[in-house]
């Protein structure tokens, strides 16, 4: 064995490929374990779903993070279980990979908050494979429709989302605007004005995390965008045929879409440290986990205060991926022998699309933009954080294809396996 | 109900769509029926399975067809039987449909000629979930192969292909150079120079259906490329991790790409006409059916001689479209009390791609071409085959860009389903 120092990764979503962009530089023996082969551009899924983007446009293959790079392996595998006392993680299918430092991010998984029902009939948009089930049900629940017209009485064409966070609110715009154009055309026989999407938010208002004037300005223009806002009200119960409400109205919908939260992953239960709300692990000014010192916690499975302002951090691909860079070099000053930094966050602004043409953009001086001016700022902040050039280009030209010619990627189902025998 | 005859089209292959596309502004009512909602461009999956061409890009939607067309409806199901004495078609999740006309161009399925263990074990490539299936289970092996290296003894990494043809000609190819160039980037820890990609052809040589100095050409091409061509042998046995040749050698590999052989689709079985070798439903030279000359049938399901030569016609993408133009023509000359008229195939030429840069050309004068330029008008015939024009920008971009850049799409694995729970 050499005595380069040995650095595994767990995860690469947005911290762990920041952490990997750092050490595949530096003198040490890398390894990073996913359990699929690509990267995921979360920020984007909503548009895999409402047929924007193609799977491939918002997955990255990490892999690619390998090429000219002889210190650095990649395992496709999930994780089972990290010792951090004997600094072994065991992964299925070979054996326990050893560490001299580790990078924990493998993410959140979502939160149904024990809703009976929700689990078994809601769907989720946090992973890639979210996307395509709920992309090609939608498809599925048209093409039913189209065969027997009486289902729309049944809820096949109310399409339900509990959640005004970024998620679902980017995802109700883009799912009306969908109905009302494309499937509009591809449907003609159908009485697609009955379609009908609702967006569900427990609290008094859409994107609450944003100033009262975006918030305002978003919920106006999901309304424009025929999208039916209620604030204040929850989902309590959820059938494959219909929701309840908090305020106890039952409502008939074959499609509940899930944007209403996160939990850190299950793993970071076996650890054996103390754990903050939503089972993320809390860490230090420098990303530390308490009393393993060459152990850090990044991303959606930690619980991250900010060096500067003592403020805990927001669940963003933004702040994973500063983290993840953050590790990156603070991994390389340990092995250097040099001292750790605390993680400064540099806030580069809020921002959630509404609709073509249409966000909300909270400026980090303060400032606040909406509408087109907005949606170009979104637009050049996504592109930007997008991780590989070829990722870039190809989402870009994607993108400006769709704007040009208001035209969307493929409407097809890939995914239907039901129809396999015939 | 209306006088307009009411004219159904089963099955949206390159038959369905030739005659959709002439029926469209014909005085009928069109309805047609498939199974899934997108055409698959059949003569590339073998490049979606290698990774040169994402799926979308050689899956079009049915429903664009119906833009701007009042006349047409489309219905994504599945066909469960024909009943020609009544006039009617049964299909799945919908009342029956009554037809006037009837285009009967459902294609075929594999035919694994009652080989044991190969419709359990063996990959075919005929619809777009075979290329896809095949496609993720190539890089399900390398991943295995990844974690336990003792594996490429057992015969992960040889990938073995029977049948010679087309197909499996350029499939052979396409593997060959995914696994010497973009996969050995993607695995630098893998011997993946003990990758074997083996073409076992029955018959004396591959490309049978070429001129001598052709199928030598594909050969020497092949062979170049590392394929292993063992012709004069067949496949006898499979199972999971070996198959048995004909000779009685036994070979370990977990991958057996079947390309030897289509029958016609099982329904043909219940029409309750006699059949013609493989299932198929013998037409006379107007494409009709005998004794029902409201009916027709096209493409793979059909047995078709030409009306100018007498010979039976090769189940070519090609082939199918002419024969659906011509029938969409016959059935509007019927419409309007004119006679019908034989079905000519003007044939364009026969090819295949053995690899970049690399392909054989049987002219239509009799000449022939091979190298580069026999692959440029490879590359020319298959983009004028695409049905749609922004399909047709679509695959342009991303061969243009791959040869370019010598890279291909994305390496990832999308239907991977193994480690959901994790």
């Amino acid at each position: 064995m050499s005595d380069t120092p040995r650095v595994v990764i767990l995860g690469a979503g947005f911290g762990g490929i920041g952490a990997a962009q750092k050490l595949r530089d530096a003198p040490v023996e890398l390894t990073i374990i996913d359990r699929h082969d690509y990267h995921t551009f979360q920020p984007l899924l909503y548009q895999v779903a409402t047929d924007e983007l193609e799977p491939t446009a918002v997955g990255s293959p990490i892999r690619d993070l390998l090429h000219r790079h002889d210190n650095v392996a990649f395992h496709n595998c999930a994780v089972e279980s990290i010792d951090l006392s004997n600094k072994q993680v065991v992964v299925e299918g070979m054996p326990p990979i050893e560490y001299d430092y580790l990078v924990m991010a493998l993410g959140a998984v979502v939160n149904f908050h024990n809703t009976p029902g929700a689990a078994e009939h809601s769907f989720p948009l946090y992973t890639m494979k979210d996307a395509i089930r709920l992309h090609d049900h939608i498809l599925k629940k048209l093409e039913e429709v189209d065969k027997n017209p009486a289902l729309v009485d049944q809820g096949a064409l109310t399409f339900c989302i509990i959640g005004g966070g970024p998620t679902g609110t980017e995802l109700a715009g883009a799912m009306s605007e969908l109905l009302h154009t494309e499937l509009k055309a591809d449907y003609p026989n159908l009485p697609i004005d009955q379609a009908r999407v609702v967006l569900y938010e427990h609290s008094p208002h859409v994107l609450a995390h944003f100033k009262p004037k975006l918030r305002d300005y978003a919920q106006r223009a999901l309304e424009e965008r025929d999208v039916e806002v209620h604030t204040g009200s929850g989902v309590v119960d959820v059938t494959a045929d219909a929701i309840t409400l908090s305020g106890g109205e039952k409502v008939q919908t074959q499609t509940l879409i899930w944007a209403a939260g996160l939990q850190a992953s299950p793993l970071t239960k076996s650890l054996g440290v103390e754990l903050a709300p939503g089972g993320r692990v809390p860490v230090g000014p420098d990303l530390q986990v308490k009393d393993h010192p060459q152990v850090f916690a990044i991303g959606d499975m930690a619980s991250i205060t900010d060096g500067k302002t003592g403020q805990p951090l927001p669940g963003l691909g933004a702040v994973a991926l500063q983290a993840g860079h953050h590790v990156g070099k603070t991994i390389e000053h340990l092995v250097e022998g040099k001292p750790t930094t605390p993680f400064k966050y540099f806030d580069k602004g809020n921002m959630a699309q509404v609709g073509r043409g249409a966000a909300v953009v909270e400026l980090p001086t303060g400032g606040t933009l909406t509408g087109s001016i907005a949606w170009l700022a979104w637009l050049g902040v996504h592109l930007s954080l997008l991780s590989g050039a070829e990722e870039r280009t190809s989402v870009f030209v994607d993108w400006g294809w769709n704007l040009l010619t208001h035209k969307r990627g493929k409407r097809i189902l890939l995914s239907d396996e039901e129809h396999d025998d015939s």
